[in-house]
């Protein structure tokens, strides 16, 4: 006879702040018998469920984690397993669900989480508003050529766009490379964003020109937007009009 | 001498579900004096929130949504202006930075929300996780010359694409022209997925070939999914890999 398995949730926790979590997401370690995740991760979030198994990993043990998590939940125990932002989102949401295939009869289930494309528009204004496309300037599992071809495709489709991983400890010069390549579609004064420590302490808005942020240094803790044609400048805030139109008064399906 | 004025704080509340809120989306419209909005997303809190003045509009009303909203501040009491999803993601954080230039002194804050694509994808398993696009096909305020650019640009760069609005009640047949066009570069068998009715009663799911998704009715309670060249279906669940390189293991930075 089978033991009964337990549920894994994958749960994306925000920015890292708690006040950003969604009830459903605290609910889920509240009430799981085992928090797994990356330890930078579960260090944000251990205290408040003192009385948790804590299951944490290092960086870049990414399958080890997903195969931790699971032998908890294939064992009878009901599993949290966090990433920042949105699992669903340059997390592990999709890894999951592909290791998930050697442990028939755990149930998964993902709660969304807001992701830094979201928490650092916030932080700017409005600067993404219209259609928009994200790209992780990260080379580490993504051919650069593949990337340069997204910036240039989202440059020439007017989105704006959103960079995640713009720098590295091995890799410094990314977000400029990015640049260049931005710059050979997109006009120098193109309004442009940064956000630095999105919902901790020390959280830092910039807005520059596309001209300028080519030789601007970010570090890892940076999200980068890029504007559209219609994004603008209002005070210190980057924000981008709804549409094409005009006249405010054009009226707009929300969503 | 100035009176004081109130401060507008404007509030993503994710796809409807209470529990899908953030805590600091649910504390703004706690300790606020008026909670407005577009009546159909102020009834889904206000029963939460009944001390609360109400001020909600019709649809189509957005600048004098707004307006309203900043008399309210400029009268000095603390607003919370409630959008569904991310107000930043085809909601007014926009249009209220852009309308508040005749509103100095009241101070503004974007609170940042789950939105469909996020909300969707958890449903769907993990359709996103690596680069992505997101497209609304409503022509309201966007020409529809421009919407199919950004289609062959999205798919050209190999993003996944989330598309917002595929439908609504003057305009059935865009999300088959979407299709259309997105299958002069992509293959039939490409993996697509729908969701209805995120977070709410009746959420269904439904995954298809993009050949197949042009041939698919969806209403305006529907997000769409195409996934990237990487894309799988696992089981019941759509979801696309982290990268390019086939191993597992091979590690990348999470955010």
């Amino acid at each position: 006879m089978d033991e009964k398995k337990g549920k894994l949730t994958v749960v994306g926790i925000g920015p890292g702040a708690m006040d950003k979590l969604t009830f459903e997401a605290y609910r889920a370690m509240e009430e799981c018998d085992v928090i797994a995740g990356y330890h930078v991760y579960v260090d944000l979030v251990r205290d408040s469920f003192p009385d948790k198994k804590i299951v944490s990993t290092a960086m870049r043990r990414e399958e080890e984690r997903c195969v931790q998590a699971l032998e908890e939940a294939a064992a009878g125990r009901n599993v949290a397993f966090i990433c920042s932002g949105d699992a669903g989102v340059y997390g592990l949401a999709g890894l999951i669900f592909e290791v998930a295939q050697d442990y028939p009869g755990v149930e998964i289930e993902v709660i969304p989480g807001v992701t830094a494309a979201l928490s650092g528009a916030a932080c700017l204004g409005a600067p993404l508003i219209h259609d928009f496309a994200l790209i992780s300037l990260s080379d580490l599992m993504t051919p650069w050529e593949t990337i340069e071809k997204r910036l240039r495709m989202a440059a020439a489709g007017d989105f704006a766009i959103v960079l995640y991983n713009p720098s590295s400890h091995r890799r410094k010069e990314h977000l400029q490379k990015a640049c260049e390549i931005l710059l050979e579609i997109l006009p120098e004064n193109r309004v442009c964003g940064t956000v630095r420590n999105i919902g901790r302490e020390g959280e830092e808005t910039r807005i520059y020109t596309l001209g300028e942020l080519r030789n601007v240094h970010v570090d890892m803790f940076t999200t980068v937007f890029i504007g559209n044609a219609s994004t603008k400048r209002i005070g210190d805030k980057m924000v981008t009009p709804r549409g094409y139109a005009r006249e405010r008064g054009a009226g707009f399906g929300e969503q």
